[in-house]
């Protein structure tokens, strides 16, 4: 599998899973259509517009992350590709969450569907990051090892995070959906890999363009 | 961060949003389908065709002018990834404000939702250009003073232009529909850094091919 | 504008439109789910089928042409671009009027507007050729007089075709419907540019691939 | 045709239908929203996630095959660009019977209509593999006699396979739906072709980078 070839297809998996974020929030259905109605109603979805920002902020840092990986993975093997696919998957099926709670917001199982995916989805990018660090596939050159150290960090804290907020917001929907947004907020504050981003090895591309 | 995947990425949004719009124009429902029903419940939703083309328009000189911009630009940071992402959080949500203004053309608060997201979109837009001009990151062989002169006022223009345009049409909505559309054709007309693009650097691939 | 990035964003519209084809294809709604219900529904909506191929096969060449087209293209300017996007404007309108003939095979309407979309799509796309062909963008050791003589033929005969198909399928909508697909696969049968495939100059990443 | 622009758009549709797949579940409408009935409701519609992640898993292992065989193919022509669009109209289509399943579960037809999809799109699998081998397009260095016959093997017993689980779950729907999750599981036990991953011939990019 060529490092090139994985990149655009998870590339490409994000591109439309960040964008489809945007065929859950629905035009709303007037029986009388009113300039008062519809401005109404379309302020009264305000948690579809909270959801869709929140989900695309993070598969939006996702990306990010993911590029700042695989800038540094010098090859890629089979079981890379296959854990790779099931990072994919839980991006992928964000949309559906993200259509749930923007529709139930003050549904605790609205919470825990999206907690859960979400616990799920970074468990998933702990087992990639760790085949790339263990299979000694990362270029060291172009990673402290503080920034690795900080990555590992990061990452993990990422699962006891989605695990606390998850069944605190079961309880309390819109504290959690706060947590949410502020866990997503936290993977934006520069670290790890990501704060060595100017130190990359340059695509082969950069470099005559 | 290196351009090329940043490229990829957008590219890869911009398609897709671009391609989504035509999900918005539904199906009539008709509940006897004769010839003469399906004709004019086919005509009647014209609003919902012309905002399919200017959101198609919209988006694809904003492709156009991120293609230039990119061409020029010698090197990504973490802010420029940042701000680009909140372009395309933009771009990507215009199928939404799309489809309430096809669906309720007559009513101010659809109006008011298109025009306001526009406006955001372009205030982002001149983060991105002033980021790329300020951090000293465009290629100043590639652009001339005068382009890049004329680029800035371009762009800042466009806020003026969304922000007068969005309240006007929240009087009277058609005079706000047709000048929506008049603003996108005024950035098909040629102008900043567009202008110069037969002189752009060409990309690697296109040398050899 | 790099050629390179041109083809990305209108491989990435022909591949988006392309699938989003099936969306149109709705999940039967049972009152009652039993088999024979489910059967009969999904055997009663094979014009939305017949549909989906027809669409899909129109797509597929058109981005096979296309692509014949940009691989003996030296270099794209401005008018180019933006009368690609008309093209692709018109490829990413298709799921449209396919849900609409796929839902009303039967109506008269339904056969205009597909024709009529596929008319403006072949129209524009008269137009990209002839804008490569004067503006002298053609690598004339690509592509043989015969193979150019041919190209233009067989675009131009499309608008013949579909104008006649159009009309004829407004008053007999079966026959419109198997014009559509005959077309289709005319343009399967190799000729112009597209018979020289083998010709082709070779993209420089398969050289050494 | 250059082998890259099929890789492209190859790569466009697999990663737009694998991510299509989430729009089929649908956010459950409740009468009352309550707790309860939300959670429910979300439960009861597991075969819709069991749907998911089948069709999933089984894009993204076509994917991987896919890519073996690309990456083993020194030069594409016109039939195998043909025939590998027939495989990405299955592909494409895809989404339709998984939704049908992830409504109907119970129902024989939905797992008629599964199983004839996955049948039709393995033999265009087949017909492109005998393509690519016959034509003498494979890279005989990067590609052992061992691999090619066990890739055959694969690929032919994959007609086989869902030739027994279709007519099986048209009796036994539970069982079909095992038959098929558990097909997929099979391709995910490395061989063929895939079994040769490392020693592929690197792409281009890969080796600078």
């Amino acid at each position: 599998m060529s490092k090139w070839r994985l990149e655009v297809f998870s590339d490409g998996v994000f591109a439309i899973a960040i964008t489809l974020l945007v065929l859950e929030i629905r035009v709303p259905e007037l029986t009388a259509p009113t300039a008062a109605a519809l401005a109404m109603k379309l302020v009264a979805q305000w948690p579809a517009y909270l959801a869709y920002v929140t989900s695309f902020l993070l598969i939006g840092i996702i990306w990010v992350n993911h590029h700042a990986l695989s800038t540094r993975t010098m090859r890629v093997d089979r079981p890379i590709v296959i854990v790779n696919l099931f990072v994919l998957m839980a991006v992928s099926f964000l949309p559906f969450p993200t259509a749930v709670i923007a529709r139930y917001p003050q549904l605790p199982p609205s919470i825990l569907l999206y907690g859960v995916t979400l616990t799920i989805l970074v468990v998933f990018a702990n087992v990639l990051w760790q085949l790339v660090l263990r299979g000694d596939h990362l270029d060291r050159n172009a990673a402290t090892p503080r920034a690795v150290r900080q990555t590992s960090l990061r990452l993990a804290l990422g699962i006891v995070a989605y695990a606390i907020a998850t069944p605190v917001g079961f309880f309390v929907p819109k504290l959690g959906i706060a947590l949410f947004l502020l866990i997503v907020i936290f993977y934006y504050v520069p670290g790890g890999l990501d704060m060595d981003l100017e130190k990359a090895p340059k695509h082969p591309e950069d470099v005559t363009n």
